[in-house]
């Protein structure tokens, strides 16, 4: 077969933003795609891609977990293909796979670096969900770095969330009482009604943090498990309420992500109350736990399968919102996992 | 025998300081004093006081790890006495005992709440120091939370005090590089050449956090363990140079003490360093390893009997000088552990 031409759409990461990220801090980019393959080579279509809000720690200048994303190039991110071409054993066309091929249409991926899809399992989103990526973090962050105790208090920021919302559900199961902290009438709703926690608290109704932590003391009568998506405020509050040998999970410090991780912010100290009570702050990445996917799988896949468990989705429409979904997720727009279908 | 009345002096704790605790928030205490024993009692007569910066943490109106001391009582302390008169079959005339006798001449314990010191295995003022309660706090903070591993770099802040200049020791021992932040020249000294350090900073000489942090990444080149005695800006400097799987161990923050515990001092926010380099915090306080201060003597007693290790001390003349002793604590005027001899 002759090498086939054919025209492939990139987002290209163009400009640093120093706050809140947008499309003006992407390029689309259409150019002509060879499709032709290398031997263990795979060509695939992206069906559903991630917006995650790592994405944007990455775009800091400073060196987090990794360096810089580079200007210039594809975002990265994860997507939910299907095959279109296949040089590999491991995969034929029409097979949906897993992989970091970024915002771009089209991609040509060494079958090292795709997963393959069990589409009778669950539905395909899930790949980049409770059973993904936000699953492991949920997972291991609150198992191994909370570890939780039925009869315990365990309280969530961004409980809405892609990880949040697994997180309280896992919560849950372990026996705790359980209380989400979102922005919004609607998403605590979500979590009460839906979720079945055992309480929520609406941030945006809390104009500091002491009436907040009033709150959060009113509602839990003291926190044995912190886990925290969100920072700034919301952290402030809580802290206070930290019970002894209390568990503090960083996951996430979205609040922080529009400038305050190349410059930071300032808050209250809080380190004498962690000497106090003799608590633990540890921070969690997916990725310390990528090794030990199959330990999660095998606990929370038939709780997907049996409808043990709800994972929301918030899907948008269309490959040219790429920018504007990852935005959004600093507004807090998404209930659960965002993505974007394309 | 008949009752015999003596006099006695106590500090009494009479005020609650806003900022430095001082001489002005205590009152000396003259009265007779009743020596008769009920059976199991022992009437001592302290020797050394210990003064201690935990001393100002109850001293604040919050709840920390205990009540607020109460005010019209005397002052709490741990005290190296010698017995006068005894109905313990435990305890005989002229033995020496560690108590927690408090800020005053004499007393009447029941014999379960003295502890008989070995006067020939270590001097006697080693009981309120290197094997009492600031070595298990720095043996045990150091070695459970801190999990020092050889060829791992240590940074000590209060490091030539009471607990710093063991544990800067310790990690020594452990195999580690290991820093020490002091006040002066002279500690600084005392760090390098006495306690045989890879060096030291003297964080008087930096005026702001960057500039304290450069110092501390030029020299270390990065920091797995923080022992933090100190907080504010010494632990904004340090906390941006903390490794990947960094530990941070929170035994004191003797910089907040002054105001800072019942209303939070602001500084920089940090939970986001934490997550990307999925490190640690930790608080934690002597009681927590009360119950195994024996695992500690069996390592550091033959240490301190073979002159293994340095315990330094400043001694304070005069049971006069207590509550000067303990603001002198703050003003940082101490080389390792600070007594007053009575």
């Amino acid at each position: 077969m002759p090498p086939v031409k054919v025209l492939n759409k990139q987002w290209i990461y163009a400009k640093r933003p120093n706050g809140r990220v947008s499309s003006e801090h992407y390029e689309m980019r259409e150019a002509e795609f060879n499709t032709e393959l290398a031997q263990n080579e795979v060509l695939i279509k992206a069906e559903y891609i991630s917006v995650d809000p790592y994405m944007r720690i990455q775009q800091a200048e400073r060196h987090s977990f990794d360096a810089p994303h580079p200007l210039g190039t594809v975002q990265g991110a994860g997507a939910i293909s299907k095959v279109v071409d296949s040089k590999s054993d491991g995969f034929k066309k029409g097979d949906w796979v897993l992989g970091y091929s970024g915002w771009q249409l089209l991609a040509k991926c060494h079958a090292n670096d795709l997963t393959k899809i069990d589409t009778e399992a669950a539905p395909v989103t899930t790949a980049l969900g409770v059973l993904g990526m936000p699953g492991r973090t949920a997972w291991f962050g609150l198992m191994e770095a909370g570890r939780p105790k039925p009869g315990e208090t365990v309280v969530v920021s961004g409980a809405a969330g892609a990880v949040g919302s697994l997180v309280v559900q896992f919560a849950k199961k372990a026996g705790c009482r359980v209380y989400g902290i979102a922005g919004g009438a609607n998403k605590c709703q979500f979590l009460t009604s839906k979720l079945g926690l055992d309480g929520a608290i609406d941030y945006r109704q809390f104009h500091d943090a002491d009436s907040l932590s009033a709150e959060v003391q009113r509602l839990t009568k003291g926190v044995d498990i912190y886990f925290d998506n969100v920072g700034g405020m919301i952290t402030d509050a809580i802290i206070p309420q930290i019970k002894l040998r209390g568990r503090v999970i960083i996951c996430g410090q979205i609040s922080q992500y529009d400038g305050g991780i190349d410059t930071p912010n300032r808050g209250p100290r809080f380190l004498q109350h962690l000497l106090f009570q003799r608590a633990t702050i540890q921070g969690i990445l997916a990725r310390d736990y990528t090794h030990r996917m199959s330990e999660m799988l095998e606990i929370v896949s038939p709780w997907v399968r049996n409808n043990e468990i709800v994972f929301e989705e918030t899907i948008v429409e269309g490959f040219d919102k790429l920018p504007d979904a990852l935005n959004s997720l600093f507004e807090g727009a998404n209930i659960g996992k965002l993505l974007v279908r394309v």
